[in-house]
């Protein structure tokens, strides 16, 4: 058995399929110095190909997952615009009079190299960008056709090198069961989509085996823990066979709770709202019984495309999410970029510390023009449905007064113009900076709701990157530090007689749900995928025992202490139910 | 007068001199094969003599103004030691025949250009370092002298395009009054460079002038409010003359009060202590009346050097810090190395947020090999003074507990080797991180004493890198949310009676005095040149008074509010006591 890198979840068991790698024949002769314009439009339809193939499988992505997912292949296209790596290009052949596609290698090699050089994950993940980039360039120059997998076989797991976004997006899920990489991390670009697609992933396992997986190899994988069994025996066959089927039941079991009203066994309630990026991303959500919308990330608004987009766009996509949610509320988070969200078609500025940099309120603060275009959209669509507005990443008062003094402008502007709008809508602020934890009670008093961000929270609480693999293990959202910034949150909120909801991933954390009854939030919005786990834990985990339970929890002096504690909490109900938590 | 970069402060007021720029006159002819060796063998002489004059820069910066100062050359060693920089130069030579001078040259240009096309402030820092150290490589290829100033002239404001740490160490303070850039920021290694020197700097001029400067033109500049005057009518000229003339004198009249007991009017005291980096810059701290050393930042013992500092060799250091601080106590903060702090011999992992990276206490308790021996080196120091241990970056109890088994281990370890040391030190913590404020009841009941840690305390709360020029002025450490946090410590720590210190740069600004005796701290740490205008500040600001001025601040509801209210506070005492605040 062999630990590696848990990428995405789920037990596969099958007969290994290794990918051979990419091998090229590169034409030895040098070029004429007459052919030298030639070469360059051979390079030029080499590029442009490519470009169109990446932006069909841009949209192919984004019709399967959805626009968050997608723009992994701008990074693509970027390179393929990139003056610096067409420079080199144009320089090889131009220079040492070599063909285009050996100019194409060169360069890819040269890049690689440097990237590597730096020892840099970020760096990493861009060269294998290069490379993935560069070898759909080659495959056009050379004429190629793409590796193709056996589609006559029985379903495989995948073992490859390391995987590539464009080799993962033709990949169909009937026939490959799982994949196995070498080498490669839990947070590149290729474990997101595999994530996406529901794809079981391990990663990294090349320093931990023994001895080469061969083509026809038995193997069992769990993508949860990072597992891989190589050859096992009958038992673990069996054992995983088993354990298989259970995950598969319990899935199917989740389903079936889509329509069950969320209430604890001692009858108290919990909104259970969604999510979302995208309008398509909302059927997910109500199919998953999501009662309305308590995040709808708008940056995914900005992020498709080769400018900002115009108030009259923006109207009709918040407009059609008011109208399918039919009633229920739309809770619309104003534009949240920076960090490591990046606009295309806008620079902005490199930052040493993207995460306590330039990002979310402070752009549309410092751009009011872009954040009123925002804001009037917002103000039109909420005539169509109960539209309410949420402010990111505030850290003080004057934020808050200064981007509602621009709503009530915006709500002039569109008066005087006689434009059909709804104003006086409920305004909001995300808590996820521990400034506003800090002066909760003074923005209690100046707005509608709260939302907690906990992944920016606890990122900032205990100055943890949860992204950087050397210190993740201290990302602790189960820190005392945090469990008491949570009950100054739901006080502060409680004397200002206003709602608390929590949106970061912690809300779907099924271990969770006990603080989150005894804290007496009224909210949890979740992705889609999260609703029915977390449905079920609540449907377990009476109300009156979470309070009991949080009293203790707030005496206990470290996270492993308060996890532990939580942990049996949850064995203890999921039993006293007569229920076993899927999957163990 | 243009308003320009502040980057240093001083008043100067002077003719300019304009500095040309390099004109470098380049070998036409291409080389011999069969001189590519010698060629070879010129740019590696070109290389160990600028080596060689780099560490002789660096020692001559260190003992100027110390060894963070002179780890600025470490970036031009490592240049030249760049397998990738020196490749493009050989690959040049080699395949082009060209001549060395002209291979650096171009090798230069190229790497100068890919960078400022990358449009990012730390690179453009690094292509100035590049320019800096290949200027200084092609003036030994080419056999050329430094760029001289004038020496026999009347003293000058030195105007440059932008300056180069290497310009910056051979200006003599007596010829140059000043220096005025037409590009450059504040954060580059110069600024830090003219800083420690005390030399007036204001940047970043060009794209405020409507004429360019010339030599012999009449200057007046303020380096601390980033002010330049081109040709001055008589009244500002004598203006500034007076202004220049009080600066003196209150600078004088600061020094007089080393020997003064730091005591408010009314009699309360508090002790000021000193921020070191070594041994060396105690003298200067002892100088100003330091009353012991709050701070020893050990990092800089790690940092000139080539391999990690032995035991003995940290032994000591420690120690003789400690006999010159005759009995006063010396509190040593173990390593806190990462973020902005790398170094040369022990690769770091890069990072997307260094700051919420693996750092300080995360390092050290990853490397419990590394970090015994410092323990044990402190353990033997203690044996010659009031040595005090202190944790950085602490977010957790278990943190605190992991150290302290460390340290007991040392001590049993020295004691069954024999070895003289002392035990039972006082260890306290580094109150920094958020979390650490949240737990700091809890962490009290451990520790000896905390020292509040304001730069990252503030970065982190309010999410602000506060050297991210786009956000900086979100950076707010009268920001309400901090006032509670203090309070949340200092309340913490008085319920278990220990005391507490303020090392931040927050403890250098006058303004916050009234916090401070408001808050009941113990002391304040602080660099050497903050200790006399603290003292100054102490002298007229009444304990009483300022113990009601917090009970105000602590309900104010922005930073804006409470920053008028201490400074209408600090106006209100400077004419109390009859003085006024210098250079205002």
């Amino acid at each position: 058995m062999i630990q590696a890198l848990a990428a995405s979840e789920g037990i596969a068991i099958g007969k290994a399929f290794v990918l051979p790698n990419w091998e090229w024949e590169m034409p030895e002769q040098k070029i004429d110095v007459g052919d030298l314009a030639l070469e360059f439009d051979r390079l030029y339809e080499g590029v442009n190909r490519s470009k169109t193939e990446i932006h069909q499988m841009k949209s192919e992505l984004d019709e399967a997952v959805g626009i968050q997912e997608a723009s992994i292949f701008d990074a693509h296209l970027a390179i393929l615009d990139d003056p610096v790596f067409m420079n080199e290009i144009q320089g090889i052949i131009q220079r040492q009079y070599k063909a285009a596609e050996v100019a194409v290698k060169e360069a890819i090699d040269h890049f690689v190299t440097m990237f590597d050089l730096l020892d840099d994950d970020y760096m990493k993940e861009r060269a294998l960008d290069i490379k993935d980039v560069g070898n759909r360039l080659l495959k056009h120059l050379l004429g190629v056709p793409e590796i193709a997998l056996p589609t006559d076989t029985q379903p495989f797991i995948l073992v490859v090198r390391e995987l590539t976004p464009s080799q993962l997006i033709h990949l169909k899920p009937d026939v490959v069961l799982g994949i196995v990489t070498m080498v490669g991390s839990p947070s590149s670009h290729s474990a997101i989509m595999a994530r996406a697609f529901g794809i079981p992933l391990v990663m990294g396992v090349e320093a931990k085996l023994e001895a080469p997986i061969a083509t026809g190899d038995l193997l069992i994988m769990d993508g949860g823990a990072g597992l891989l069994h190589v050859m096992p025996d009958a038992e673990t066959v069996a054992q995983y066979t088993e354990l298989r089927k259970r995950h598969l039941v319990a899935r199917e079991q989740l389903q079936s709770l889509a329509q069950v009203p969320a209430v604890t066994p001692d009858g108290e309630s919990l909104i259970l709202a969604a999510n979302i990026s995208s309008v398509k991303e909302l059927d997910a959500a109500l199919a998953s019984g999501a009662e309305g919308v308590g995040l709808f990330r708008t940056e995914f608004l900005y992020m498709d495309r080769t400018s900002f987009p115009t108030e009259e766009e923006q109207y009709e996509v918040y407009r059609a999410a008011a109208e399918k949610l039919n009633g229920q509320p739309l809770i619309v988070r104003t534009l949240d970029i920076g960090g490591d969200k990046q606009l295309d078609y806008y620079e902005m500025p490199e930052e040493d510390n993207p995460f306590l940099g330039y990002r979310a309120i402070r752009f549309s603060l410092d751009r009011k023009d872009l954040f009123k275009i925002q804001l009037r959209a917002i103000l039109r669509a909420a005539a169509h449905g109960d539209v309410q507005i949420m402010y990111p990443l505030i850290a003080s008062l004057t934020e808050v007064r200064e981007a509602n003094a621009l709503l009530t402008e915006a709500e002039r502007e569109l008066a005087a113009e006689g434009v059909p709008y709804r104003g006086g809508l409920p305004t909001g602020v995300m808590i996820e900076v521990p400034a506003a934890v800090l002066i909760a009670d003074l923005l209690a008093a100046e707005v509608s709701f709260f939302s907690i961000g906990t992944n920016d929270l606890v990122q900032f609480t205990l100055a943890v990157d949860r992204m950087n693999e050397q210190i993740s293990h201290l990302y602790e959202p189960f820190h005392p530090a945090i469990i008491r910034m949570l009950r100054t949150v739901t006080e502060a909120a409680g004397r200002y007689g206003i709602p608390v909801s929590v949106c970061g991933e912690l809300a779907g954390d099924v271990r969770a749900m006990p603080i989150w009854l005894g804290l007496g939030v009224h909210e949890l919005s979740l992705s889609a995928q999260a609703i029915l786990p977390v449905k079920d834990a609540m449907l377990r985990t009476p109300a009156q025992q979470s309070r009991q339970l949080f009293q203790e929890l707030f005496q206990l002096p470290t996270a492993l202490e308060i996890t532990e504690r939580l942990e049996r909490f949850h064995a203890e109900t999921a039993l006293a139910e007569g229920k076993v938590k899927p999957g163990v």
